[in-house]
């Protein structure tokens, strides 16, 4: 391609659009479906019930540490997919593209999907291009839906909690938001902050071929962080979630940031994580299934359900108090995913 | 809701979304499924082969003669469905708005897309809403993508028109395409010039019910047109396409609009027409069946596959000339879908 930038041609339908098509996206995206170019993919059922799951991205910066608006497109409908049981078949992907991006910008997100897409094992298989004029949107949204299987006897829910199941979470809180976060304001601190994201569907896979039915619901806490994933499943299940303060995985540079910045990293976004609850009687084979993973290898359990008022979250301190965890409102800085 | 303006906190994820989602989204499309608000929709698997599709929609402006983005979100995802023989399923929908965003006009897509959802049996069972600041967008874009199920034994493909074959179109061309273009030129023509939006599914579940495997090739001409497609379609199957000029069909308003205009109805877009392209021995059934429905009742043959370069278009002309009909490079005007 010799233009340098996205042009609304691009967006046309017509022979510019299928240079992009041709030159770019295929060149890093190419699967037997793909290929077709058809209105839409085409591709063999597999029995079971289906997931279904969309996803659009908006992160500003496009490229941050540890990732790009690509590479979280990918996980982060893959992790949707999983987080109700589903094994992962393919993914769309859509794009809206400011007039003026840069090419070379676009070439480097695609070959990150493309990369994203291939180690996680779930192909692009249908996909659209819009272009809008310059000002009118913000170099490169993305959506990214997916289909998954989910076996006909499972049932990965946030409704299906009982009083005594435990809360595990895969990992430490917040590495995404305040990647993101410390990036827009300019703040550059010591240490290594960078995002999570990450693919969990292979962990999900052999957590349930392990536990299966002792795994209750699993959501991954991203928007809004573990404190609102966590009301929102208290609220689906009709029941209270106590936590322990001392038990809340931060890392060292991420709680710095936090003191800095004066967040709560129990609301801050997560894009590699999941939060899962499990029977108690299932618990250690959870977190042993969990911790012999790369992706879970900090998981540990956090809280539990209880009796109590629906959907009330409280989390006790080291000191013996104990104070209440609402959702969040709004976004203190948008534009997190 | 008591704002009167999209928010940031709308698309935070916290309580400020979960407004919107409850007193919005969910009062105008809730069902049984979408109502779990899960990270994925689980629905029942059906038997036949999977369809898969996903568009954009960034169309400006949002409401025009005929309908608006919501409506043409839905259908258009539809239709792509419905051109690889495909049953629609369900669809997802992924919002992205801007702040500032009039709440008053989100409402009235919404329950623009409840409307054709419910019109034409395709609910919406998974969702997402970002918020990108004020001047990083464009009011509302929306993406829906969706599922189909296409049976085991039927192949709906570019690929597989056939020397003989003849070309039907369901009814006129560029409604949709010139109704934009003059909405955005700010012209004001005589006579009705209205958008063609319409799902096409139940005609072709029709179509494909009575002719069967004599359906080779369908596909909707949305950017680019007619002559765009029918391009796209002779380079898959690898033959030449000719048309007849006197057979194309064009609606008065439209015609006159194109020449005060100076464009040509055969790269407007349109967004509730089909070109099909079906065996020489069943085409008299096929176009008895297409207008035998409401959205076909003007189809007729516009032209048919011949040997010949593979990919080239020609149009012969009623005093006996012929030129070739190139694809569309860019689009006369962004932003049409």
């Amino acid at each position: 391609m010799s233009e340098k930038t996205i042009l609304l041609d691009h967006g046309s339908g017509g022979t510019a659009s299928q240079d992009l098509i041709g030159n770019l996206f295929l060149k890093y995206l190419d699967n037997a479906i793909l290929h077709g170019l058809e209105d839409s993919a085409v591709l063999e059922n597999q029995p079971g019930k289906l997931a279904f799951s969309t996803d659009s991205y908006v992160v500003d910066p496009i490229f941050f540490p540890g990732g790009d608006i690509g590479k979280l497109a990918v996980h982060g409908t893959i992790n949707d997919l999983a987080m109700r049981g589903a094994r992962p078949l393919c993914l769309s992907l859509g794009l809206i593209l400011e007039e003026g991006f840069a090419l070379a910008d676009l070439e480097k997100i695609i070959a990150s999907i493309a990369e994203a897409s291939k180690s996680s094992g779930v192909p692009i298989v249908t996909g659209d291009t819009k272009v809008v004029p310059k000002g009118k949107g913000d170099k490169i949204f993305i959506n990214t839906s997916g289909i998954g299987i989910v076996d006909e006897n499972l049932d990965i829910s946030s409704t299906r909690g009982r009083p005594g199941d435990n809360v595990i979470l895969s990992g430490t809180m917040g590495d995404h938001g305040i990647t993101i976060m410390t990036r827009r304001a300019g703040i550059s601190l010591q240490g290594r902050l960078e995002s999570d994201t990450m693919a969990l569907h292979t962990m999900v896979a052999t957590l349930l071929a392990e536990v299966g039915d002792g795994v209750h619901t699993m959501r991954d806490p991203t928007r809004g962080g573990v404190a609102t994933s966590l009301n929102e499943i208290a609220a689906s299940c009709k029941l209270s979630i106590e936590l322990k303060e001392e038990d809340l995985p931060v890392t060292p540079e991420v709680r710095t940031a936090c003191e800095i910045l004066g967040l709560e990293p129990l609301y801050l976004a997560n894009e590699g994580k999941c939060l899962v609850i499990v029977s108690a009687e299932q618990t250690q084979q959870a977190l042993a299934v969990m911790r012999g993973c790369r992706e879970g290898s900090q998981a540990r359990v956090i809280g539990r359900l209880i009796e109590g008022p629906p959907g009330r979250v409280v989390i006790n301190t080291p000191i013996g108090g104990s104070r209440v965890v609402t959702p969040l409102h709004g976004e203190p800085l948008p534009r997190i995913c």
